[in-house]
């Protein structure tokens, strides 16, 4: 069986989503589709909308057969790091493809950028830390000295300013650092950008930002439906009627604003991502906000990205500090969410040359890196409520539709 | 002037503890009195049930002149570094007495009690080791070494089982191992026992667990108008209605239970007054449990009394690692909390020869030991909810009835 990989956060699954599995399977020919999925905690640093599980049975249910979680060392890194994640895990699990959405929609622009840095690293890296030393954030930087490189000829290089072109490149050349020896398609973004609000009237797709705050502010799933498989509404519906509120900042502010109360600055400091002096900023922040968005509004600077200050909040909130996460470099398993009966049949096949052990049962194992999955599982829920801390560990995986 | 000083905690302030003030000042015939007060948790390893604020302003309006906080370092400690620290601090005030509140209520008992031990000291500290060993709690093991020593001739010791005798000897014993020159007076306690949960026949005094219990479950504070001066009613009342729960582990058990979680047993591990091993139940039991009766349930052993494990759940809930802890080792200052007119004049007196810096204004210190103070206030705000962290810092002394 052969199978294509894509990266993924869903949160929440929508139209979207389902065109680029339905297009990652047409594109790569794959007999099975692999998601490496982000847990309770996103890439740009912010609780998931909903849990990893419902998530992962929407994924299940719109295309994917195999759901794999991304660690939460990689889900919440930067770029690089996250697509090295992925792209690792894709590897192990046996992709030889991977599909990537991105706005460019041409696999050869993609290429042609990752020549183009390739070929000028070197006044492209001086170039970078010498406009983070202007002040610049380092995603700024990243694309200024992106842009100052000479065009190649024949297709143009990828446009490296828009948000999922970035991440696409990232996958591509994490996969050639690598030596995966995957092949790389991409598949043009139709409708919504990243943060449209409104549906495109073309094809009613609405970014996963639009859904959100469509959901929040209505007290029915009609605004969406249009959007979204049937199957997204109907657990979006069941999780609000078990009384949760959707994951989100203003949730977890309460026990956000406690860990650093408690920790104070010296503390502080030992987190993940801190850089010299932002502890101070951020103890004195929590101490005089009395929300999310007032405690942003004080901590925002120039030079760090809201993404990044946000990611940096998320390793407070979940105990990750500079110690544990310069010590976990790499994936290190393949932890299991769910899977169709093509994937069980995939894995079965397969089961002796994955490249990473096959994680199905969280408590059988001790490595650090999954502790830290558990533990931002245990503290999703507790902002959430509901299940309770240490029910990651018995979860077992989702098998659908058999 | 001069001054006595009485070791309080005020869980709330009740009618006993006002005539302990009275009788404070006609036996040692002091101008001013001088409390040291714990702040917001006490020694039982409890979050207190109103403020330290309201509770200081309470001491005031009842019988005391000068209010200083016994820092976080002593006030949730055993019994004996809790006792040194009080009385460092009362020493440091200027007293020339100090008067504690004992079940046996006769001085010489307990001057009867220090002596024995001191002259046997060895073997009851050799027979506390061996206690230890069967697997007996520290404070049983205290109490049967000391039981086994030769009763004196003359006025019998006092009987060290009862918990605020216990707290006295500890006391008068670390007035004489500072050498502090204080006169020692204790008060017989009329009236209802510590946990006795209705009112004494003859005296109307009710003890604070009772009075906290009547709070709790009745709608006003009737029950407890006989047991309580006015001010205690009053200051009760406005803290229900400004709709602020009374301090109590059910408040705090969600940011307990989060700071377990986001520790992990491995740093569990460095907090202060964690056995080994202890912190592996600690992580199982919060995991677990719903509730914090629950938790205690799964964590209660005969080896920790339930007051021991409070205290190290207290030092978890406010981050106090065994670092910090084992390197405050005595009272560093004077922390004002309020005062009466007769208060002020004494300290205008004697501010130059105060035995450690009178501290008005936190704000203005870097102490790591007030750092801890206004750390757990920080966190007991977070919990009970109202004042935002911070407050601490900038509240200044109360000054009541100029």
């Amino acid at each position: 069986m052969k199978a294509a990989g894509v990266v993924v956060e869903y949160n929440p699954l929508h139209n979207g989503h389902v065109h680029h599995l339905r297009e990652t399977r047409k594109a790569t020919g794959a007999d099975v589709i692999i998601a490496a999925m982000s847990g309770n905690f996103l890439q740009r640093g912010e609780p998931a909308f909903l849990g990893k599980w419902e998530r992962a049975e929407l994924a299940l249910r719109s295309g994917a057969d195999l759901v794999f979680e991304l660690p939460y060392r990689f889900a919440t890194a930067q770029a690089s790091e996250f697509a090295e994640g992925a792209v690792t895990i894709l590897s192990a699990a046996g992709c030889s493809s991977f599909c990537f959405g991105s706005e460019d929609g041409d696999i050869l622009a993609f290429e042609q950028a990752a020549d183009l840095i390739g070929k000028h690293r070197d006044r492209y890296e001086s170039d970078v830390r010498r406009l983070v030393r202007t002040g610049m954030s380092y995603p700024a930087a990243l694309s200024g000295a992106y842009s100052a490189l000479p065009q190649p000829d024949g297709v143009p290089a990828a446009d490296l300013t828009r948000p999922n072109n970035i991440l696409g490149y990232h996958y591509l050349r994490a996969s050639r650092e690598l030596g995966t020896g995957m092949k790389a398609y991409t598949i043009g973004r139709s409708g919504s950008g990243h943060h449209d609000l409104a549906p495109d009237a073309g094809t009613g797709i609405m970014s996963a930002t639009g859904i959100r705050r469509v959901v929040l502010s209505a007290g029915t799933m009609d605004g969406i439906t249009g959007a979204v498989p049937p199957a997204t509404a109907a657990a979006l519906q069941r999780w609000r009627e078990a009384g949760r509120p959707f994951g989100s900042w203003d949730e977890f502010w309460p026990l956000l604003r406690y860990s650093i109360i408690r920790e104070g600055s010296g503390k502080l400091a030992r987190i993940a991502e801190m850089s010299e002096g932002f502890e101070n900023r951020i103890f004195g922040a929590a101490a005089e906000a009395a929300s999310f968005p007032g405690f942003m509004e004080r901590l925002k600077t120039k030079r760090y990205t809201w993404t990044r200050i946000q990611r940096l909040l998320t390793h407070i909130l979940c105990g990750m500090e500079w110690e544990d996460y310069r010590s976990l470099r790499s994936p290190r398993y393949l932890r299991l969410l769910g899977m169709t009966p093509d994937g069980r049949q995939y894995l079965n096949e397969n089961k002796k040359t994955l490249g990473l052990p096959l994680v199905t049962r969280a408590a059988a194992s001790d490595d650090p890196m999954l502790r830290a999955d558990i533990r931002a599982a245990d503290i999703y829920w507790l902002g959430i409520g509901g299940r309770g801390p240490g029910s990651d560990y018995r979860t077992p995986p989702i098998l659908i539709g058999d």
